[in-house]
C-alpha cells in the first residue's frame, strides 16, 4: 500500500541484504519511521513492545528474527533457543507458531553453511505468501461488499464497521479484513468505513484510521462503545474484522471487545464476516474460549492512553486515579454461532468444521 | 459520601445562601474543586459542559439555575426562557425536564415576590428527595445484591460490572447504580466493581474509579471492550447500570456502551439490572430505540483524551490523525428484553409495563 504516495511494505529486508527494516507501529498516526532490527532480540523486542503487530505481520517478523539469529549462530540448539524466545513474545496470536514451524521444516534439511541463505529465502517466501493471501482474501471479500452494495440497490453508502486494525499494517501488504475494503474502494464502491478506535491501544484510531486515511478510503473513527447504537439504526451494512486464532470449528479469537460487536450484529441482523488466512486456523482447537490462552498486558495501556501532545511530540495521560488498580486482557472470543461467514485465501466459507473442510480438505481428513 | 473522608453532597447552596457550589467533575479524578455558579448561564454551561453531568444530578442542577435566573428576574417570561434554555443543554436525560416541571408547578401559584425563596425551597426539596429516592434504591439494591452472593454460596468475591457513572457523583448522594453497592460494602459483603473506562469521556476511569476509592471499595478499571471476556469467563456475577431515560415500556437509554454490555450479559447468563429512578421514566414513550433523541457531542472527545500529563499538569492527547474525522454518540438503548430487572426508589420490578404499573400505579392509569 502506499504512505504519501509511495508504495510500500511494512517489512523488508534493508539494502545491505543483512537486517530488516520495520515501520515503527507505536509511533503511528504522528511519526512514520523505519527501524532497523538487527538481531534476534531486536526482533523480539519490536514483537513485544509492538512496534510491529497484526497475527500476519508478527509471524514473517518472527521468521526474519530467526534469520538473524542464524547468522549468529545456525546450529539446530540455536535454533531451538530462538525459537523459544519468539514463541514467548506473545502468546494468543497463531501464525507467530505457524511462521517459526515453517521456517523450522526449511532448515532441517539443510547444511550449517547454508542455514542463512535457506532462512532469508524462506522468510521472504513467507512474506509474498502473505502478500499472495491478503491479495486472494480481497478478491473474495470484494464478492461479498458487491452483494451488500447491491442489497441495499446500488445507491446509498457501503458502510463496514472494523474492530482493531486488520489492515495492511498487520500483514506485509493489502491487509486481511482491509483488503476487500481496498479493493471496493478502488472499485469504485462507496464505501465508507466506522473504526472503532480499539482501547486500550487504539489501534483503529491511530492505525486504521491512518492507514485509510492514506489511501482515500471514506471512514469515521468511533469509540468502540458506538457500534451497537449504529446498527440499532440501520447505520452498519456488514461487520468485518480479522482474526489472531481461528479454531477449527470456526470460533474467533481476536482483540478483545470483538465479541461484543458480533453480539450487536447478531441482535440487528447484520452480517458478521471474519478475515481468516489459513495460517490463523488452529486446527487442533475445537473451543475457542476455553482453549485458546487471553494475553493479558501490561494495565498502564488502560491507566494511560498515548497520542500527539498539543506541543506535537508524543507523550501519554494518565487517565484513571493513581491508586486504582486496571487489568487488560487483549482478546476475547468470538463464537462461531456469531460468525456469518469466514473469509479466506480459498473463498468464502461458513464457520463450521465442515465449511472449513471444503476449503481444506487436506487439513480435516 | 466521602471525600478523603469529608461528607459532602455534589451540589449545595454556599453559605451566602444564594450562589450554588458543584464539584468541577472535569477536574476529577486529579483535583477536587468547588466551583461558585451565580448565573442561569454559569448552570447551563455547567451542565453543557459536562462540570456537573449524570441525569438525576443535572436535574438538580437545573432547578438551582432557574433560582439564580429568578433572582434576576422572577416573571413567567424569564421563568419560560430559563426553562428553554437549560432544556437545551442536554437532550437525552429527561430528568432535566422533570425538575424543571416541577419547578415551574411550585412557582406558578407564587406571587412575583415570594418566586425566589419559593424556588429555593422546592430546589432543596428535589435535592433531598434526590438522596432519598437513592438510598432507597440502595436499599433494594443491597436485596439482590445480597441473594447473587448467596447463590454464590456465600464464598467468592461477589463481581459487579458497571458502565459509566451512576454513583454519587451522577446525583447528589449515593448514587444510583453504585448505591447498592455501597450499601452491599459498608455491610461486610465482599464486593468487587469491573469499572468500564466508559469512552470518550472516561467517567468509569476518572469518575466511579474514583468515588469507589474515596470510599474503601475494591475495584479494579478494565476497558469497555472487555467485559464480554470476563462475562465469558465466570468472571461477572451480575451487571448494575444506571439510566438517562427509560420508557414506559422498560427501555433503557445509558451511556453509550451500556447495549453491548446487556447483549454479553444475556449471550452468559449473567443478570443486568438497572437502577432507575421513577424521574428517570419517561412514561409518554413506548419504544426507545425509535423515539429517544441521542445526544452527538463534540468529535473532539473522540480524537482527544484528556488526562495527567508526566508534568502533574491536566493536559490531552490526541490520538486519531489529523485528517480522519470521528463521530460521538453519546447515548444508546437497551431494549427491555435484555433487562433483567429495574431497580427504583419503590422496589424491584420487570422491565415492562405491567412491572412498572405495578410500583407506580397512578402513572399507568
Amino acid at each position: 500500500m502506499k504512505v504519501r504516495g509511495v508504495p510500500q511494505r511494512t517489512i523488508q529486508v534493508a539494502d545491505d541484504g543483512v537486517a530488516v527494516e520495520i515501520i515503527d507501529q507505536t509511533l503511528l498516526p504522528f511519526a512514520v519511521e523505519r527501524r532497523r532490527l538487527e538481531s534476534l532480540e531486536d526482533a523480539a523486542e519490536a514483537i513485544r513492545s509492538m512496534r510491529v503487530r497484526g497475527a500476519p505481520l508478527i509471524g514473517v517478523t518472527a521468521a526474519y528474527g530467526l534469520c538473524l539469529e542464524l547468522r549468529r549462530d545456525p546450529t539446530d540448539g540455536a535454533v531451538a533457543a530462538a525459537v523459544k524466545t519468539l514463541l514467548e513474545t506473545r502468546p494468543t496470536a497463531v501464525n507467530l507458531r505457524w511462521a517459526l514451524d515453517e521456517m523450522r521444516r526449511a532448515l532441517r534439511p539443510v547444511s550449517l553453511g547454508e542455514r542463512v541463505a535457506a532462512g532469508y529465502a524462506r522468510a521472504a517466501a513467507l512474506a509474498d505468501e502473505d502478500v499472495a493471501t491478503c491479495r486472494a482474501i480481497g478478491e473474495h471479500g470484494l464478492v461479498l461488499l458487491e452483494r451488500a452494495w447491491e442489497a441495499r440497490g446500488r445507491r446509498e453508502r457501503l458502510d463496514v464497521l472494523t474492530h482493531c486494525n486488520a489492515g495492511w499494517l498487520a500483514t506485509v501488504d493489502w491487509g486481511t479484513a482491509l483488503a476487500p475494503v481496498y479493493r471496493a474502494h478502488d472499485a469504485g464502491l462507496p464505501v465508507h468505513v466506522w473504526v472503532d478506535e480499539t482501547r486500550p491501544r487504539n489501534q483503529g484510531a491511530a492505525l486504521t484510521a491512518w492507514e485509510l486515511g492514506q489511501h482515500g478510503v471514506p471512514h469515521t473513527v468511533i469509540s468502540d462503545n458506538a457500534g451497537g447504537h449504529l446498527m440499532q439504526h440501520g447505520r452498519v451494512s456488514l461487520c468485518l474484522v480479522g482474526t489472531d486464532r481461528t479454531t477449527g470449528t470456526g470460533d474467533v479469537c481476536n482483540k478483545v471487545g470483538t465479541y461484543l460487536k458480533a453480539l450487536a450484529a447478531r441482535d440487528n441482523g447484520v452480517p458478521f464476516y471474519v478475515a481468516a488466512p489459513s495460517s490463523s486456523i488452529d486446527w487442533t482447537l475445537r473451543d475457542g474460549v476455553t482453549e485458546i490462552p487471553i494475553e493479558e498486558r501490561d494495565p498502564r495501556e488502560v491507566t494511560h492512553v498515548a497520542g500527539r501532545l498539543e506541543s506535537g511530540a508524543v507523550g501519554e495521560v494518565a487517565v484513571v486515579p493513581e491508586d486504582s488498580p486496571a487489568a487488560n486482557f487483549a482478546f476475547d472470543v468470538t463464537p462461531a454461532r456469531l460468525v456469518t461467514a469466514l473469509i479466506t485465501e480459498r473463498g468464502v466459507c461458513d464457520a463450521t468444521p465442515a465449511g472449513l473442510a471444503r476449503l481444506f480438505p487436506e487439513r480435516c481428513g
